[in-house]
């Protein structure tokens, strides 16, 4: 078992980035829900390839076809199962690499897994691609939370090490329709434009450049999630790795928080509209794993894009020696920016599932 | 479901600090396993407070009684249960924070999910007390782990802005006996000494420090561990953020890693000793979340002890009216170096749950 | 992993028949659930060993000691450890059934599965004995269950081929007060003493008799459980086969249904007080996985005890020979009646769970 | 959550009898494993209806179309898709029954749960028709089983009061083949003959009629399977009533063993071929939860199709009064014997997920 997550919603990603086909199936997602179709297309393409030069340029259609689950625009209870063909493929391209295995890709781990038989042709079941249909599932996602008073939005908070500003202490709905609209995901479009000028020179060099994608959610009620194991941080932590190039997960403060007095990283409490609320948010909406009423406030390292222009060592493998590879073709000199919807998507399903269980802390 | 991890090796964490006992039950740790209780008992020795002026001055003995699963010295199959009774409680010292949660622990949430019927006395099931069984299945995971050549340890990366060196490349298994046996687990003894006088200082202050702990695994093969969602990243992390106090986990470089470039970040592959390798291990041994034979290397960030002396604002719930709060009684003014063990033992028990399933990518 | 059932409400029972103590983690139970510790009690004598002819002689005393999850009589919401000590052991009554393995017990395969150190004492973990712990957990769910209107209850339908009279349509709290009160659990009087009768006689020639338990839930709302895997039938199916000795499971009609026509099997709906209910119950409270509201009702089927006192062939695994054993020592000449309480402990704490969960067809 | 089964191959079913297309998805599958169409399509036509008299009359051509997961007939390790679309639908047969349920369907549970969103035509999700790509899957697991010397098989236990007679000590791969090959699945011609009048009979009458499907596994080692809660008989019983109609499971002696002395039920071990075996097989193969070595053996009641042309009281939901309900259109008079290669499918598919999990008793 391997590409699943979620508790009493379950969602299943299948496909290789130049197979047939990739798709989901959403087992668990409450009937009667509306699913905008126009809404969930928008979404899919602020993740999508080929919009400019920052970006490779394959051209994904990736309109997803529904096969089960949603009739009349309405889910039916009973999973729901949504498909996207792969077209536009130069499988050509990646013969080269099942026997040199590309540096930091899993090239070199799917074949220690699934021997001579794993179809890696464009990264396989391990490539970006399969982020399409995890954004097709937390774009439903986001349109029941919303329909719910619950809001997920992400922004991009660096790339390399130039830096966006952070979200404020209560963002809105409205600031994460204001991003969504924005060509290049940020807050502070002065930092957008240097975080561009970093993607570009890092292009031009034939190289690549990480960045941190820090995500929202506003309106989540207090008292979801559990103790221990099954808290908050632990089932979002567990899908958010799931995204391909996720490095790190940390929840309010995280690291930095390390680096803190007690004093200085504690959120005190006072009260706001009748309700408990904290003046500072490091616990990023989370304290013992259940959720505070306050924003959740996630962010997920993205590692640099693998695929370089650059000259590499790897090794040839049926030669057991070290080799020169150069990598050629369409790469993302960064992906940070692409991950932005996926990590809403992933954060949006968790919070769904989450929500669906309920607090069954009383009864 | 909340205080349980694993797939094939389930681990169940029960008990409140001031309740009648703590315990753990392990369902699924192979028969035939010795287990040394002489070397248990001084793994448990590395957590616990009450050793020197960093830690509360609470004692705890802490001898777990093994109630099944372990007949002379010996797993015999079927589930193990060891449990450690609660002595030394102070329960007046926490009547107070029902009626007024302290700022960033657990007492608000727990209030709301469970009601005025939630147990908080000494944090209850939050308690870092908890940890003290959860070293017990790890402690016995290590075990079990060395017999197969795998070997897992953990130093104190940071407290507060003191930084230890890093993890060499390649750490060993004499490197982690080195660093367990020291009264401070760190690498460079410099850096320990900064970092307690960091603690110390904090201490002074009625007040508390942060810091990350460095977890490495030497031995692992490469091919553990699954794509997407249950991949080595997912499965760790999920664990690891049940430890209280981790806000932040993070693989290889992890957040570092978004601020490099792609040739910066790439590992290169090589082949040593007829194997192959890479020259770097920025991935922290895992690539597409499978293992590739190099180290696994985690980080976790955890936040500054909550209970400082410090006043501070909080909210009085009968009056919803903020209010100051003083936190009176013994607290460690850090936690991070406790820690260590902690997220020691939580890698070993994930680790060992991996192997048991081996690599069924073929079959 | 082994000996857990449960979605949010996790159980998990540990302990060896012969160990130090048996016990039970219940992990998702609702905080703020009053235990009434008395009316458990009396739960857990309907189970007891040694109250007249027909049981072992062994004496338990059993009463379980809460570790954790129970603060004065109430749920705190943490995990619930309660604990019961092995007392009045004979250990050296089973020596031999480690090289020559009982028919039809599970000596053979926990040998295969754990080797040498599996401890086999009195049947070890797959001993009758678990099901004590069982019943601690299941008691706590009845009496939750309760609480909301929900009665679990069950009968002995048959010993050998001596039968008791089904459910009626509609069983009521009150009939299974009057069951569970009476010393033998039957319906019919007449029928109970002729199964007593059956016992005798199979105890006199050495020999043992199985039986079939019929249990029912009143009160459950319609639209509980899920389609295809996770409904109904598929829960309690999986739990219920983990009391040992059950060898069937059938929900309604069952086997029975399996030789009708349509028109003598199908239910149909009429109105009655408002609501939708059914003429006749063969579904058994459950169509297409889900609840009716109808009454639930299930069976079991209770393979004769395997330990008699007749001589039985066997194989001597030290010579892989053929031999004859002949079993000494203390044991039920039928577990069927005792296996009542446990039938019902396992289907309140599975309808718990169900009922935790709540419906989420829709949102 | 609802349509999954599975544990390290994790199956899940999708789709609505009149909806776009149905599916299945298998993670877990292991990679190198060629797929014989041919054979696959063979093992899916004996479940196909419309074959003679005895079946309905809808035509399904039902060729599985891979999405992912088998390049070039051998499957690569990640998530394998197979789609079937759905074709020759007559929806408007259906329109009647969302207000006046079809008795000891799940028209009015689906009503209950989904609310008037739930897609009912043709049966929807809870249609016989979702067998297919349960099949699909089964097929697939019963060549990977075949290649490691595991062989399933059934046949047709009963229909009606007819019975055909049992499965011998030891079924064999032969057996298997010989009745898979059969137009009607029964060891002894003769009752297959009055199985199929009594068929006919039903259905002249416009009636139905129920059945028993028994299925064997030949082939397995010892030791697979854990006790209690996660042994051979919970996981197959769990993922068998899956199967739509299926009332009730035993394994072995089943229902019939509580009828018994144990010795007569007690199966006596014996030395052959230099194993340990046993000399009968009441036990079905599986003691305390775990494989014997001995052929698994279960039976599955199949109930009478719910669908029948004789008229039926029902109630107008609409009203909430009762009324009176003809159903017209094709329904199979019996579908026992169209059961036969699903159960197959369903328990070759637990066995590989259980065989994948290996026996980890011992590591």
């Amino acid at each position: 078992m391997s590409s699943e997550f979620g508790k009493l919603l379950r969602i299943s990603v299948f496909g290789q980035s130049h197979g047939k086909a990739i798709g989901v199936v959403m087992d668990g997602l409450p009937a009667g829900e509306a699913v905008d179709l126009e809404e969930l297309n928008a979404f899919l393409d602020r993740r999508k390839p080929g919009k400019n030069s920052l970006s490779t340029a394959r051209r994904e259609t990736d309109l997803p076809v529904f096969l089960s689950g949603l009739e009349n625009g309405v889910t039916c209870g009973s999973p729901l199962c949504a498909v996207m063909e792969n077209a536009d493929q130069r499988s050509s391209d990646y013969s080269l690499f099942r026997d040199n295995p590309r540096p930091s890709h899993a090239d070199y781990t799917a074949f220690v897994k699934w021997g001579g038989q794993a179809d890696m042709r464009g990264g396989g079941h391990f490539s970006g691609r399969l982020t399409a249909p995890l954004c097709v599932a937390g774009g439903i996602a986001k349109q029941i939370l919303a329909r719910r008073g619950v809001y997920v939005g992400a922004h991009l908070a660096s790339v390399g090490t130039v830096e966006d500003m952070p979200f404020p202490l209560y963002p809105t709905q409205e600031l994460f329709a204001e991003i969504a609209a924005k060509p290049f995901p940020v807050l502070d479009g002065g930092a957008g434009e240097r975080m561009q000028a970093e993607i570009l020179a890092a292009r031009q060099e034939g190289d690549s450049v990480g960045g941190v994608v820090e995500c929202a959610a506003a309106g989540l009620p207090a008292g979801l999630g559990d103790p221990m194991f099954d808290g908050m941080e632990n089932r979002l932590a567990a899908a958010l790795f799931g995204v391909p190039a996720v490095k790190g997960v940390e929840f309010g403060g995280g690291f930095a928080s390390a680096r803190l007095r007690g004093s200085e990283n504690n959120d005190p409490f006072t009260v706001s509209g009748g309700n408990v609320t904290a003046k500072t948010n490091r616990a990023g909406g989370i304290l013992g794993g259940i959720t505070t009423g306050m924003p959740l406030v996630l962010r997920t390292a993205i590692k640099p894009t693998p695929s370089i222009l650059k000259p590499q060592r790897t090794v040839c493998l049926p030669d057991m020696a070290e080799t020169e590879l150069q990598i050629t073709g369409r790469h993302d000199p960064c992906i940070a920016h692409r991950a932005v919807p996926v990590i809403e998507a992933v954060t949006a399903a968790v919070l769904l599932d989450v929500l669906l269980e309920g607090n069954h802390g009383t009864f």
